[in-house]
């Protein structure tokens, strides 16, 4: 990898923007750091990193960002997680995991409209950009409105119409919307050439789709070249309802059905065994860990160490505010961290390799590793500003075990996607009408009290 | 009990301060919570609490604070750290739990003195006040420095002189200071009246502890009537030593020795079975559930709800930022709550109890539930304010929900200990000196590091 991006010349190179100072958590399979390092940007991407003082000889910028005393890094990415929930957040907790779905569900099936998705989404965004996530994998309905929420803030995502299906549903699961593979393929069309959302297809789960649903999936995948994103092997009960009603367990199921490709993107796996992890892992299928929302629903921990011996291709995810109830990957960097080790002891492993699980083996697990995760020349510039100075963190031996052990959201101090600044200060610059949001925030929460209660 | 502590008289009660308006968790038994509330302090007190508008009626005070769209709640208690190993905050990350205790005791051995746990110590507090703790309860060396950092701040503590034993330690982990009953006794008598600071005796545990020298602590705590805290079946291994050593396993070795009773005040019990686990509540033997730490060294998942489910005294803690990382109880809330019902199910325990373990549970398990733990008439005002109204917070269904699963320590916007505002906006008002603590910190760390590396 050239990690320099300058020439040698007399005149300088102009760029749009050069941040300077700080260190560079590069990311890169080398994982290189760069002390009191720079980076440029021009029309959207990285041009240079390097060394301060030397960058500053080759390139000058309209705009200049001294981020002294800060980690520089690529942005976040969030591999799973249905943004249009987050008016839902805490609205079912502590119950038990059916009586929970039964009442997400209920509140889906009665509330959910383009409006409501467009607002829920946008909330769950702007909590994703300030703690510095710049990408998101999102599964919903009404996704056009996921889509126009996630382009007005400048975020870059993987959005899919959530698809299920009728003949396998119980009554009170069945959502005509939901079965509609005609939105999807409109949403697709509309949606296909954007430069920050990427349209995918995401049948829910195999218990939830029939084998004839899921064929028509992967058929509207192939026919536009699209992410598949599934919920996958989440509970034992979905492996003993498989099990029970096709003889055989969900991943030799998907094998059968043509699914287990690097198009792939399954959230969970948290009941897979070493045998399938290195199926998965033979036929490139990416799989997005949810420490926090496994936990939470009950679930349990899904083997992460085993699955990165096999060499899985991994990311992370927050899942929902339904089931976490942040949008934090800090937590989730964290939480991933301390599972293993709780179950396998102090150096089952170690915070770098968390960090790649939210940047660039991210990148690779939803196939955007040549756009971003990490800080490289020719990457689009995602790129996310952190502070090391913060009381709470003091005093820093390792950068990578600070910002996995003692780091928040709160903590990201810029954000940057595509070139453009959307977050500096806390403050969220891409957001246009924050009263509105607040002002639709309490309106459907008002709504779903009162479903809730009737 | 009163929750309204005024009476209907023609003139109003003067007072010092009250806090109006905003939504008031009490935390008493009654699980009583007002909406649109207030709070009158005189003298450091709770004088009153109720309804703002009838509040206000009978009280006038010197001083307001309206904390409209907030949640006002009794200060969270962190019930096991070790505040003075804050400069040690991820010095030893991902090592094996052997190779991370040497190093960590070869630094302590190296560098501790009175002035690294005065400065260290005041770190660590400055992280915990500005989250929301008010009362922490620390075992470390050097404790009169660790007594003044407390005090400084105006924090509330109970702090414990760390004692091992050279005779069943190695060479390595001996160490004379840690072996000094009489410096103990001499910190001891120093503090012994303080307001806000109560001392306390601290063998290690039964494995850096002899029998000879756990009784001398005992008689010790019984002289000065202390609290004494203890490391108790922290890791697998600890309970094979001691039963390779004694001959049985620590909760039965400790009945033996006489320490199991109300004074004893236990970190972890990880490893203990449902039977010791009745033990222990038959004894009021009081438990702090560690949740992070356990996991980040390797210990496991203590059985918190076999422990609530026997009604055993219960608090929470963050243990030291060499092992966690952060000195964060709503981190250690919303672990505590995950890992129970990843085990057990999403409804295996209730966000309330979890705000009772940090808060009520947590003052009755150290002894302080007469002064603190609740928001009642008679006990001292150790109140926190928290925000309600963050992005990452929104739509709120439910307080305690969105307290324990959706809130960080920077949402903490008000903290008061004993009748004083201590921190506000972010601001610590009882830090004298940022700059020299800041100064303090990048010294150590330089120490340390020198010393980590050679």
């Amino acid at each position: 990898m050239k990690l320099y991006g300058g020439n040698a010349m007399a005149g300088k190179h102009k760029v749009d923007t050069i941040i300077l100072h700080g260190s560079y958590m590069t990311m890169n399979y080398d994982r290189q750091m760069i002390a009191d390092g720079a980076l440029a940007i021009a029309d959207g991407a990285i041009v240079a990193i390097g060394r301060a003082d030397q960058l500053l000889q080759h390139y000058e910028a309209a705009e200049y960002h001294d981020v002294a005393g800060s980690v520089v890094m690529p942005g976040l990415i969030n591999g799973h997680t249905h943004a249009g929930m987050t008016f839902l957040r805490g609205v079912a907790d502590d119950l038990p995991f059916r009586q929970w779905l039964e009442q997400i569900w209920n509140l889906e099936r009665q509330l959910l409209d383009d409006d409501f998705v467009y607002w829920s989404t946008l909330l769950g965004c702007c909590e994703m950009l300030s703690g510095g996530i710049t990408t998101f994998v999102d599964s919903y309905y009404y996704v056009d409105a996921a889509a126009r929420a996630a382009r007005d803030l400048s975020m870059r995502a993987i959005i899919g119409q959530t698809i299920v299906d009728g003949s396998v549903l119980t009554a009170v699961e069945r959502w005509a919307h939901a079965e509609d593979l005609a939105y999807a393929t409109n949403y697709i069309e509309r949606w296909h050439d954007n430069q920050l959302i990427t349209p995918a297809i995401s049948p829910h789960a195999l218990y939830s789709c029939s084998p004839e649903k899921l064929r028509q999936c992967a058929d509207l995948a192939v026919r536009y070249d699209l992410p598949i994103l599934l919920h996958l092997a989440e509970t034992h009960r979905e492996s003993e309802l498989i099990l029970q009603r096709y003889g055989q367990r969900p991943i030799p199921l998907l094998a059968e059905l043509g699914l287990l490709n690097k198009r792939l993107i399954a959230a969970h796996c948290v009941h897979v065994n070493v045998a399938e992890i290195k199926v998965l892992a033979a036929a490139h299928v990416n799989v997005i860990h949810n420490p926090s929302s496994n936990l939470k629903l009950g679930a349990g921990i899904a083997p992460l160490c085993d699955m990165l011996r096999a060499d899985l291709s991994l990311g992370l995810g927050t899942d929902s505010a339904a089931s976490n109830n942040t949008l934090n990957l800090w937590g989730e960097m964290k939480a991933a961290a301390l599972l293993q080790k709780g179950l396998h002891g102090s150096d089952a492993i170690d915070a770098y390799t968390v960090v790649e699980l939210a940047t660039i083996r991210a990148a690779h697990a939803i196939g955007k590793e040549k756009l971003i995760g990490s800080l490289e020349v020719g990457k689009r510039a995602d790129i996310i500003v952190v502070a090391q100075d913060q009381l709470h963190q003091l005093p820093i031996y390792d950068i990578p075990s600070q910002l996995v052990y003692a780091s928040y959201p709160a903590d990201v101090t810029m954000v940057m996607i595509d070139g453009r600044v959307v977050m500096k200060g806390g403050r969220l610059m891409t957001l246009r009408d924050e009263g509105m949001l607040r002002e639709k925030t309490e309106l459907y929460r008002e709504r779903i009290r009162q479903v809730s209660i009737s």
